[in-house]
């Protein structure tokens, strides 16, 4: 079994050096998140996260869920872990006070749930739905449904799902064909079939409170016909207790690679006269609060991709540190771990730096959401909204990819050891397989990147983001330390300008630039992600300067970013050139050929 | 159930121009190779794995193996496939005739085998240890031993195993502890264990032999102290038929990520008194002989990944040319195939340009390997052979690299129905993650290409293919069609130039130089790529110029090479730069900040 220890250490750094912790502890409605409290919820997190949920992770994985009559069975200890985690309050962590929520920011919430991912992936994404809903609610569901169901969901008495999949409608929401009709006392019946529901029945909690995408009967075609129902496994009775069973069954589970202790429902609604459900904000508006929903899940998708990098890193690392193989190529000495060997180590310093750089663009992400929420100068908060929005797509798609690969170096580091199942650390790499796949592909992100986030605005954020990047550029040149760092940063920029003004260039070539939409989503993490090391390599060497923390380690952070610059950023190169080269030979290529 | 159609037309074009199958059929040894010939024997080949192999891959993974009581089980339908398979005198086909093989050159073979680990890898494992066991026990055994075994082994009536590996001895074989005793009557008694035995116990033949690595009393330390021992699991009785059972005991199978129908296990010996075995060749020898059977080995694992990776593209092209999903990006229609969004086509048309420039560098190996064997001009000869060693790793660690890549675009273009087992392109997911292990991890193939193939001759073959690809650039440049793929092809040279130049300047500074070596090897391995590629795209327009053949067909091989070198090529750059800029990071990255 692998062990976890949540990296305290690190995230406090980002938290304070990159995201500014002390500045968003400053916002009007996040003056709670004072450091020591921060400090305190990241120890009691990572307490619970070694403690409860990562030993529960490998057995989960060979348990799996089981559906039987109707009925879905997940692994031993889940209900166990869920009351736990439920009653220390970690569900409402950063949800509303008003509705029981402890309101803290995005900011501090994202290393919890960075936590809650790299302990147990696939427990996780249960109350994590909660969270997600909660949002889409908060802004969408009317005074009396939020007073209804908003409390139960934060608090988690209740658990949430997110219905969007069907057989002919994936990436394709405008496909979806589920029904919803009047029932004539103000709620809807609805008849369909809706695959992929993660959680979408269990016995974990007596309710579960499905949101729905459907169409009603007069719905237009397309996108636009979606509306949004809240829909309750047990209807609530007279006192507001679960009580007759909704007409939706789970007929149902998928047999997948990973997340073995997550249940991927297909769920039938209207079997048998119809489910019964509530019209969620205004008719045919669904798909707009569902995006909500969905963007929150993306973003957590992509701390999904740090959380297993970083634990598949911590067995590697371990393993590395205990497995005696080979002679030492410099000294020909043998009895060494295999640490010495300048693979293994090269394997685990690159591991480090990327989960550095991503965790470094997440959490100053997160910090921007707030900002953006809770900053009383609107232009200020405009710039932070503008910046998530542009990012939400790299977030969610390079920090994916990213963890994809850590976890599969973390085989190659355990060798033979790494293929076979007892070490567990084949299990992250088959339960990381399916970020980069849910909640948009890395095609989708891309294609959002593109079109709706770079062309539809003449790239204007993506030019100021790129302003910020040269900035800190300049910053390096002028460090009498990291002057080194400069032209790499630097060679970010030229290739991220070149490459935007080129795409304005050739907007009218549609088919082209979309060839080129996910070669753009690398170029555009990468850089971020060199961003993220060059401020990581300046805070710390001001740390070394004034003498403030371990040397080893603020030295290790300044050598990281330099490891980064010499082995990820140049790809850049190679990203840019296929965003402005392979679009054309891929256009004109004849499909016959394939 | 996935099909596979062997790639005929590829592969026969690969075969005639950029191998040169018809020069290999003219080297002494080679005449039965005639053109009619192979291509008949590509075609049965064809029908055979996807008529009885391919069909059984997915059951195979779902059913796995199961040990009882000492007996191992494989897969339904493995027994039935394998006396096929063996009746048809598929494992001889480029074995010695002398031991009632077919004789044919390795490159006629390497189509063949790649088919096999297409349709069915955890299956082909099987036949493909007889093959690399007769390579060494060809070189190595006695007459006699010759006499006894081969004919059987070529035959496939008793199957054969490797057995290297022990717990403290995995890519370090001289911490091999297996002993071996004189037992009085010339044999040896054999005591220990090994594991990650590929078929090292199962009933499909009614014998294994075993070729074991161990000490012998006297054996000095390391890897100069191993002899090889041919140990039987049944003993031979006077007629030379399967007799009493050998002291060797299956008391573990592994739980794998994949190739679940190839059980892996671990043997004991020498439980009861030792297991009864015979010397190989001469004493403390061993290795030398069983790197015979391990390069054979290797150079079949690039060929899994060809397989692989084909198996996986032809998954994902059926997908995409069915899946009806979205809208198209520039008329804005619906209802068509996913293959029209330009990202899905740019995933199948990057998988095939991969594939083939794959193919093109391990025929082509395979032609190199024919004629270092068989051509009468021994400076001819010498250099194929001195090629052969230099690209073996890269063939081997680029290859599975690459294929494995492959594997995972193949799930990208599924998406969720990637993730889930059903469809089984999971499985291809799942079953190659091992080939980038086995038979020597990518970071040992990269140190044995820099440290015996590269620095210990000063790079002489390194710059001699370097001078050969360099002239196909300079074709490539006097080609009135093909001129825009001089400069990509010229830059690929110039890296390798400055690269080979720059190791042999820094030849003290070992650890940095071996902190590079994985990306070494990706280097090369891009670069012969855009070699290959280049070579396919002279030929293929040849072709058209002569007009002979499908047009489309050869216009697309030009296209997929400019494809690639848009892509992939660009790639050297990031490789280029981490050999020379990073080894120096990570000798100084203080492993405390690990």
């Amino acid at each position: 079994m692998l062990d976890y220890q949540a990296p305290l250490r690190d995230m406090q750094f980002i938290l304070d050096e990159l995201a500014g912790l002390e500045r968003i502890g400053e916002l009007p409605g996040c003056e709670d998140a004072s450091p020591d409290l921060v400090s305190a919820v990241l120890e009691e997190a990572g307490k619970f996260a070694s403690g409860v949920l990562a030993p529960l992770n490998q057995a989960g994985d060979r348990q799996g869920c089981r559906l039987d009559d109707g009925q879905v069975f997940v692994p031993d200890g889940w209900q166990d872990a869920y009351d736990q985690f439920r009653e220390a309050g970690w569900i409402g962590l950063a949800l509303p006070p008003e509705h029981g929520g402890q309101g803290l920011p995005k900011l501090v919430a994202t290393p919890v749930w960075e936590m809650w991912f790299s302990a147990n992936m696939a427990f996780a994404m249960l109350p994590q739905l909660n969270v997600g809903q909660t949002e889409a609610l908060t802004i969408a569901a009317s005074e009396e449904q939020k007073a209804t169901w908003l409390d139960r969901i934060v608090s988690g008495e209740w658990a949430a799902t997110m219905n969007l999949t069907e057989p002919q409608a994936g990436s394709d929401l405008a496909a979806t064909r589920m029904r919803a009709e009047p029932a004539g006392d103000g709620r809807y019946r609805l008849f369909g079939q809706k695959i992929y529901i993660s959680y979408g029945e269990h016995e974990l909690t007596p309710n579960i409170v499905h949101l729905v995408l459907a169409r009603l009967p007069d719905a237009p075609p397309g996108v636009k016909g979606l509306s949004l129902f809240l829909v309750p496994k047990y209807l609530l009775d007279a006192q507001g207790e679960p009580g007759q069973r909704n007409d939706i069954r789970c007929i149902a589970i998928e047999h997948k690679m990973g997340i073995h202790g997550s249940p991927t429902c297909t769920l039938s609604y209207g079997n048998d006269g119809g489910a019964l459900g509530k019209l969620v904000g205004e008719p045919h508006q669904g798909l707009k609060t569902m995006f909500v929903m969905m963007n929150d899940a993306r973003f957590n998708v992509g701390v999904q991709g740090v959380a297993l990098g970083e634990r598949a890193y911590q067995a590697a690392l371990d393993y590395a540190c205990e497995r005696v193989q080979g002679r030492d190529v410099v000294s020909g000495e043998s009895g060494q771990p295999i640490l010495v060997h300048p693979d293994v180590k090269r394997m685990l310093v690159s591991m480090r730096a990327r989960l550095m750089a991503m965790r470094g663009l997440l959490y100053t992400a997160a910090g921007w959401f707030d900002t953006a929420r809770q900053h009383p100068d609107s232009e200020v908060a405009d710039k932070h909204r503008r910046y998530v929005d542009l990012l939400m797509p790299v977030a969610k798609g390079w920090c994916t990819e990213v963890g994809n690969d850590l976890c599969d170096e973390a085989i190659q580091v355990f060798g033979g050891m790494g293929f076979v199942e007892e070490t567990g650390v084949a299990q992250l790499f088959r339960d990381a397989r399916v970020i980069t796949i849910y909640e948009g592909t890395t095609g989708i992100q891309a294609n959002d990147l593109l079109g709706r986030k770079i062309l539809r605005e003449d790239a204007a954020t993506l030019r100021e983001l790129i302003g910020d990047i040269r900035a800190t550029a300049t910053q390096l040149g002028d460090h009498d330390r990291l002057a080194d760092l400069a032209k790499p940063l630097g060679d970010q920029v030229a290739l991220l300008d070149e490459t935007c003004a080129w795409l304005l260039e050739q907007r009218a070539e549609t088919a082209d630039l979309y060839a080129g939409a996910v070669p753009l989503l690398h170029l555009l993490g990468t850089a971020c992600g060199a961003w993220q090391m060059a401020r990581l390599a300046l805070a710390a060497e001001a740390r070394l300067q004034a003498d403030d923390g371990d040397t080893d380690y603020l030295r290790g952070l300044v050598e990281l970013a330099r490891f980064y610059m010499a082995t990820q950023a140049p790809q850049s190169h190679a990203h840019a050139h296929a965003v402005r080269r392979a679009g054309r030979v891929l256009t004109g290529f004849p499909v016959a050929a394939l």
